[in-house]
């Protein structure tokens, strides 16, 4: 069997173009002699439509999508995942309004569809609904009602849904006992650092505990928060890797099953993909959304290098505007490093002193503003500098703000959080001194050698207000990643008056995350909707 | 059987307070002579804990309460909710690590605890889980195992949590057959305007279908977005109103079962409940999170009036200074307004203008601000001031955003945007001229009569860039409250232009909404965690 996998880039809610995109990659898949083309899971509305799929006419739009899809399969096989609409049988509140608001007059599931020669084959819908991290799928969708297998063109089949094949004893496996020689799993799996090598270690251990074939198809692209990497692939029943599709690239890839040989597992670089992570993200985010431009806040540090370089990657040189606004405290080596990064990556650079903003500022407020209050006045000039000059330009704003400064609360709200998306905002310090390394020559030394400071006072250093970033994000990854308890902490030799201090900042921020941009999620615990936790909260353990 | 309610004002994460003050209501019961005294749902730890339960100990905490009112429970009996521990039996992705970061290593379990003479009688873990609106139990709970009754003192007992008796054939109906003559239903309702009477309408139709009485113990208090409205109650087994607690009052309420007669339903004012709800929300907000004070930019209109009015009521003038920022646009009428206000309810008015900064922050942007550009700068420096204004005076900063122009994205994000909580971001401006005229001689009638405008350019008025409120609202209502398509909204009479106009506007401030502040929640459906839609979303339906 030739099977194509269509390692597919939905854009949320538009189904038709979707629709569009899967027709030329079937045809293209013909053309090349397949029997098989596999897209990934909710590959026709693009996944997640949230609450957005109780919107009036959506399940039927992505109902009219697949039909589309089922007309033009004159020979040849397609397997889709789509919403699907099924009479209620799920309990529900009938009573309380917000039940009812959020409420379809049905029952939706997650359906993975098998077609052929103008006829529905097959269905099966997720049976595990993932319930952690983003997803919410109890709220949307109801468990698939049972575990089949298909016949086609002599070959039988078992087709899931993503999560159904990481649960253990997940459908796969009566799937298996059932007769079938290849499972289809297909799946929207984000991306996190690490995650292409978890996938491949899964997916070959459930080929050789089921003793069958897996063709895994997963989608690519960003969308807001999450960044769909692909990397698609194909196991044997022994669990050899038979065949994996590039990481961040759209396609069609195309395999012959029966002649399949194992190739060795792509070296993985965690390095290059986070950065091709953040640059999908960024271009999908920006596009996506019909914009073409950004603006950053270029300070000379080290964070807003990173975002511009890879915003330049993403979306090309002419669409990045670096803005540099010295206050008095800024150094010269800033000026001189913002000037010297967007020389060599070639980018418009606007230098906009705001001294005299801050002076009128400061006399507005009936006490004269010291500390922590005069510093604040500045990002929040700065901010309002970006927004303008993003109205004036049709162009997005991007925050570069690092998960550690987020996690500390390090950061003006309304100053250096603005933005509309936070590329860097899952990055610790020190992952984006390791990022910004990587664009060789095109990252000015200097920026890469100097203290970070936020500059909002004579001689800042970030060290005066935050312990060594060295010492700072271990105990930030083992708090946010790792959820340890001050007392285990402290066990493991942290400084018990560090670790107290910096549990502190951390609880006290909350308020600040929740109104943060989205950011881009490169690690399995994210700040933002994967992440939830009360702003009003004594509980200090 | 005397049965005392403890309509309880739990506060998220502080369960030491929480317990003692459980102790102290128990040791009022029973100098009251309670037989049993019930908390509501999860009242060790508040709801909802959210991912905040998965720190380490909290449920050990939460167990090591339930342990301390075990053991003062001599001579009394006691119904508690909390979370509770329990064998892992879920199936769970033990190989994606967000999915391990967001577990613990049990299931956990939302819990009614049956106590008495230091002996625990029995518990019922809640059955369905609510994944809905701001819920998302199954994010953190496993459902309940099964179904039991108690015997208590002669009297056999059925304890159910919340949602458990909204579903139709929820457990009540086995505990009914089961012998049960009262079923003790524990919850954590939140408050939406029209709630009080929906859960009575409820309550007293399970009562009749299941020929039972039930005792309803619902939690009081503000936490984040929720406000919780206690009015607590007692049903009959044929259905009739026994017993009705105040709304939005902290307390032991007690009835002696065997002779209690029926009494008329409070009758409900929406107005006053609307009104109570968001003084106990912006209450219990500033105050939980450790503040006595807030900042309020008054701009002479009615939002911010009736946000300084509010938080009047809620902290006392003495905490509460406005503050009035006038722009070169700003219009006699409004500084005579603000200070009218002030005047009347007797707080602080702070005056500054803002020409100068505008004039400078104007004189900053490369290319001459017009039209919407130069209009965002206003707001963005007087948020500048605001916060200022509240990091001297260790206040927070209340934001006046309605429902109608957060709906529209009508507002400027880190403009007026911007605070720790929007108290009146689930009220459409049609609530909020009734809300504000209910104040009667403390609201100044020429507020209440002026024209909306927002002062950005000269002459401006909200009608100039909105349709008539009058118009907007029941358009909106129906779009937010009732999600109608297009179509429909079309077909019911709406001008058709309008319809797609507001609609767009509608889907084009998912951005700012995604930043914005807690609002309080007031109506079915709210912005904010109980509404969740991508920013990037192309479907148009």
């Amino acid at each position: 069997m030739r099977v194509g996998i269509g390692q597919f880039n939905a854009h949320v809610g538009a189904i038709e173009r979707n629709r569009d995109r899967m027709l030329e990659l079937m045809a293209e898949a013909r053309a090349r002699g397949c029997d098989l083309v596999v897209f990934p899971e909710l590959a026709i509305c693009g996944y997640s439509p949230l609450d957005g799929m109780w919107r009036p006419g959506y399940a039927e739009t992505c109902e009219a999508a697949v039909d589309a899809l089922r007309a033009a399969s004159d020979g040849i096989g397609v397997v889709v995942g789509s919403i699907t609409a099924h009479e209620r049988r799920e309990p529900i509140n009938r009573h309380d309004l917000s039940a009812l608001a959020d409420s379809a007059e049905v029952d939706l599931r997650n359906t993975a569809i098998l077609i052929e020669d103008g006829k529905i084959l097959g269905r099966a819908s997720k049976i595990h609904l993932p319930c952690y991290d983003v997803y919410d799928e109890s709220r949307y969708f109801s468990p698939g009602p049972g575990i089949e297998v298909f016949a086609f063109r002599g070959t039988t089949i078992g087709l899931n849904v993503c999560e159904d094949l990481w649960v253990d004893g997940g459908p796969a496996e009566l799937q298996a006992s059932l007769g079938a020689e290849w499972i289809v799993n297909i799946s929207a799996s984000p991306f996190y650092v690490g995650k292409p090598e978890i996938r491949r270690r899964l997916i070959r251990r459930r080929a050789k505990e089921n003793d069958v074939g897996i063709v895994y198809a997963n989608l690519i692209g960003g969308q807001d928060e999450a960044v769909f990497d692909g990397g698609s692939f194909i196991v044997g029943s022994d669990g050899d890797l038979l065949f994996e599709a590039p990481l961040f690239t759209e396609g069609l890839f195309v395999v012959d099953l029966a002649h399949a040989a194992p190739v060795p597992s792509d070296e993985d670089n965690d390095l290059e993909q986070l950065r091709s992570a953040l640059v999908l993200g960024i271009r999908d985010y920006v596009r996506k959304n019909g914009f073409t431009s950004v603006i950053i806040g270029l300070s000379g540090g080290i964070d807003s290098a990173l975002v511009t370089a890879l915003a330049v990657e993403a979306l090309g040189p002419e669409h990045v505007t670096a803005v540099y606004l010295p206050s008095r405290y800024s150094a010269e080596q800033s000026g001189a490093d913002a000037r010297r990064l967007a020389d060599r990556i070639g980018i418009e650079l606007l230098e906009i002193p705001v001294a005299e903003a801050h002076d009128v500022l400061r006399r507005a407020l009936p006490e004269a503003p010291e500390g922590l209050v005069d510093e604040n006045l500045q990002p929040r000039i700065r901010a309002t500098i970006w927004m303008g000059l993003a109205n004036q330009r049709d162009a997005l704003v991007l925050c570069a703000g690092n998960k550690s400064e987020i996690a500390t609360g390090y950061s003006t709200l309304y100053g250096d959080t603005t933005g509309a998306l936070a590329p860097i905002a899952d990055l610790y310090k020190s992952d984006v001194y390791r990022l910004a390394a990587s664009f060789g020559d095109r990252m000015p030394q200097s920026i890469l050698e100097r203290p970070p400071t936020a500059e909002l006072r004579p001689d800042q250093r970030d060290e005066d207000d935050l312990p060594p970033y060295e010492e700072l994000d271990p105990l930030l990854r083992y708090i946010i990643d790792e959820n340890r308890s001050r007392q285990e902490l402290i066990a493991m030799g942290f400084d018990a008056a560090l670790v107290v201090r910096v549990l502190a900042r951390y609880r006290a921020s909350e308020y600040k995350r929740r109104q943060l941009p989205p950011g881009i999620k490169v690690t399995p615990k994210a700040f933002g909707l994967g992440r939830r936790v009360p702003i009003t909260n004594a509980y200090t353990g």
